[in-house]
């Protein structure tokens, strides 16, 4: 774990938040390669769960909300963790992280308070006057915003059952104790499902939609005997869940949750529309019924994917380490190198080479094509290697006389001679 | 602006925040047709602004950071608003947006407190404790993000100057006065560029950055009438700024800052510098100068290009409301429409055309192709038009025989044939 922490920050993925002034627990900023990554499992997973489909609403509401959705969802009473300050050094921790028996962590005094609940929401004030009326959270989960949305994406968008509302954005949770990299952060992002059904139904849309992850994790290359699906029993339940399966993976610091999918039966639409007066119910124009449908709903954590992602693919070889990404994830897809730097001819080429691939290649989704020519082939190859480029293209002598380079796989660390103009349907054909 | 405002919910661009609580001032959520419009926005900026480009890093930083950060930034003392209270009815105003000698908006009453500073950051407690220890506040810009990452980009990237490090995401502003819908609101987004430089080039660099804005402004398709450059006055400007320049557009409740561009000297990197005890200085290999590089920021608001957008290309004529959306721009870029619901011979032909151009066309960055089998053609542009859908597609009896469609331009509303092997061609030749 602290190799890959290491690299993480040294190549320019992950760095610690607010760095220079000692950082702020739980806070991680992502550098440029690191927001490649993410940015590809952003549109990896929206290409899959919402343009392959034709029932599925893409919606972005806000981080701040009436703190009214709060109380009627439960949080404001049943978010909670528990806690316990020392009498003696006021220190705060969680009571299921310490042993209280052996004495305060901080000061070593046995004498606690009683465990009382803490709520993980972080409170605000919207508005200049900092009181009850002015008060409210940052949001712990997207969930929320797209049930109070559910009758505005209804009537604007005239989805019929079933159909889900998708949202990545940002939540907050105020962690008593964050760790483990970017496991367990106050501020993260999610990809969320909200999938909108008839109740009848929730048992077999459950079971579709779990395959649906299945599918999810296979793509991102996770090895099965890393990821295990568990069910969690009632009494662990979040208080809006009927069943809930973790699908946690293996981290180099446990077996932990990676993703998660959730029936929250009625809940949710039942406690907003009692707590709101708002009609949130469904006509279906068959049978003539109206109801309020049930849930079903799969949640992807986005640093948590690219944590796993890096665990999953750090490999250390002899000569080398490598990040064995899927080329689609890669930050950057292709370096191309003039094999020396001081030879105009081949710098010329080369750079043609790097011009037209870039050109080609960010056309769609914004892809990185990477530029060096320091120090030897070899040296460059390790530097390619430890962040994942998939593929090298070096320039050469020969190269001068037939319009070939010699294209290196990442993996493999085969070499062939590839024809100059075949490069682009090459790179584009892989990527697909 | 009503009328904008109206279509906007209707159509599914933009709701109002927690609207079945009431709302939450200076909130707003996006829709999936005002998701499509953001995203196309910050897909656009990303392609000009950074991967056409070799000198920019994207990152993301986290919305919390270490409040010494706002301390060094000059926020915790400067970012700040006149306040004055009601000593009647205790209601709290902007001191600039209301005539004290008039009597108070609420109760009438002319007792009001002197005028005091209020800080627009949204202050909360990272951790268990609510104390000064853990305060901090979410950030009022995501400028501060690039610059305590500076050194860390510096040391992963190795990037010459001058370079920029850019970044899309969320900042927040306590407004005491949000409105005008999505213009003036407390959680909004920032595309914002920190361009270093070295300081003796800062004149030139702003204005070859302002001439980068006006590209931008161009390919949005404003009338270059309703945009202003307005030189800020000394008094006006931010304290870390020598130079700034509003880039204003004529919004119908009047003129109003649309993007800026500042000159922020070397004041932020120097700041924290100071306050943090980093090395922010930049070693220049040519000159064996090290030094701190000066700043060129030009800020783009999402919300507010939205919101100008949607002011911009909204036209009423006789028989129908058009959003003339720039092709890219628009959330859906084709509907495909069977002349006939009834008729399934034509249902399953414009299927077919639906799902090849879905396919296609998604490919790339997520586009949106919509269906639509009711009621008859004229209803169906009408409400193609309304959202800015810029090609209608058409599959009728014409179509069984020779393998061609009624293609239906939004502008211009002629109508060709087009054969269907053809479509994909055009269409990405158009989006090109």
């Amino acid at each position: 774990m602290e190799k890959i922490v290491s690299l993480s920050k040294r190549r320019g993925y992950v760095y610690p938040g607010s760095e220079i002034y000692g950082g702020l627990a739980g806070t991680w900023d992502y550098g440029p390669l690191g927001f490649e990554l993410r940015n590809a499992v952003r549109w990896e997973w929206k290409k899959r769960f919402v343009y392959s489909r034709q029932d599925m609403f893409l919606i972005e509401s806000a981080i701040l909300m009436n703190r009214k959705i709060w109380e009627a969802s439960g949080h404001v009473t049943s978010f909670v963790d528990p806690m316990v300050d020392c009498r003696n050094c006021k220190a705060r921790f969680r009571a299921d992280h310490i042993d209280v028996s052996g004495g305060c962590p901080e000061c070593g005094a046995k004498d606690f308070t009683e465990v009382r609940p803490f709520n993980m929401m972080f409170r605000t004030h919207a508005g200049p006057v900092e009181d009850s009326a002015t008060e409210t959270f940052l949001r712990p989960e997207t969930a929320q915003g797209m049930f109070v949305n559910f009758k505005n994406v209804l009537d604007t968008m005239h989805p019929e059952l079933p159909f889900g509302i998708a949202q990545v954005g940002k939540a907050f949770r105020n962690e008593i104790t964050p760790g483990n990299f970017i496991f367990r952060t106050r501020e993260f992002e999610q990809m969320e499902i909200e999938y909108f059904i008839r109740g009848v139904e929730w048992e077999r849309q459950f079971e579709v939609w779990l395959s649906e992850m299945r599918g999810w994790l296979s793509f991102l290359g996770f090895d099965p005997s890393r990821v295990h699906e568990r069910e969690v029993p009632a009494d662990e339940r979040a208080h809006y869940s009927k069943r809930t399966v973790d699908i946690d993976y293996d981290f180099p610091f446990g077996t932990s949750e990676l993703y998660g999918i959730a029936y929250r039966t009625d809940f949710d639409l039942a406690a907003h529309a009692k707590a709101s007066g708002a009609d949130l119910s469904y006509f279906d124009e068959e049978t003539r019924e109206r109801f309020i449908p049930h849930v079903i709903e799969p949640t992807f954590g986005v640093d948590r994917t690219v944590l796993a992602l890096l665990c999953e693919h750090y490999r250390e070889e002899s000569e080398r380490v490598i990040l064995t990404f899927p080329p689609r994830l890669a930050p950057i897809k292709v370096a191309v190198f003039p094999l020396l730097a001081n030879k105009p001819q081949l710098v010329q080429k080369a750079r043609a080479i790097y011009d037209t691939l870039r050109r080609v290649l960010t056309a769609g989704q914004g892809m990185l094509i990477a530029w060096d020519d320091r120090g030897n082939i070899g040296k460059r190859y390790y530097s390619q290697d430890e962040i994942g480029t998939p593929w090298c293209v070096t320039v050469d002598f020969q190269t001068l006389e037939d319009d070939t380079v010699t294209l290196r796989d990442r993996d493999t660390m085969k070499q062939e001679r590839v024809a100059v103009p075949d490069l682009r349907a090459y790179f584009v054909e892989k990527l697909q």
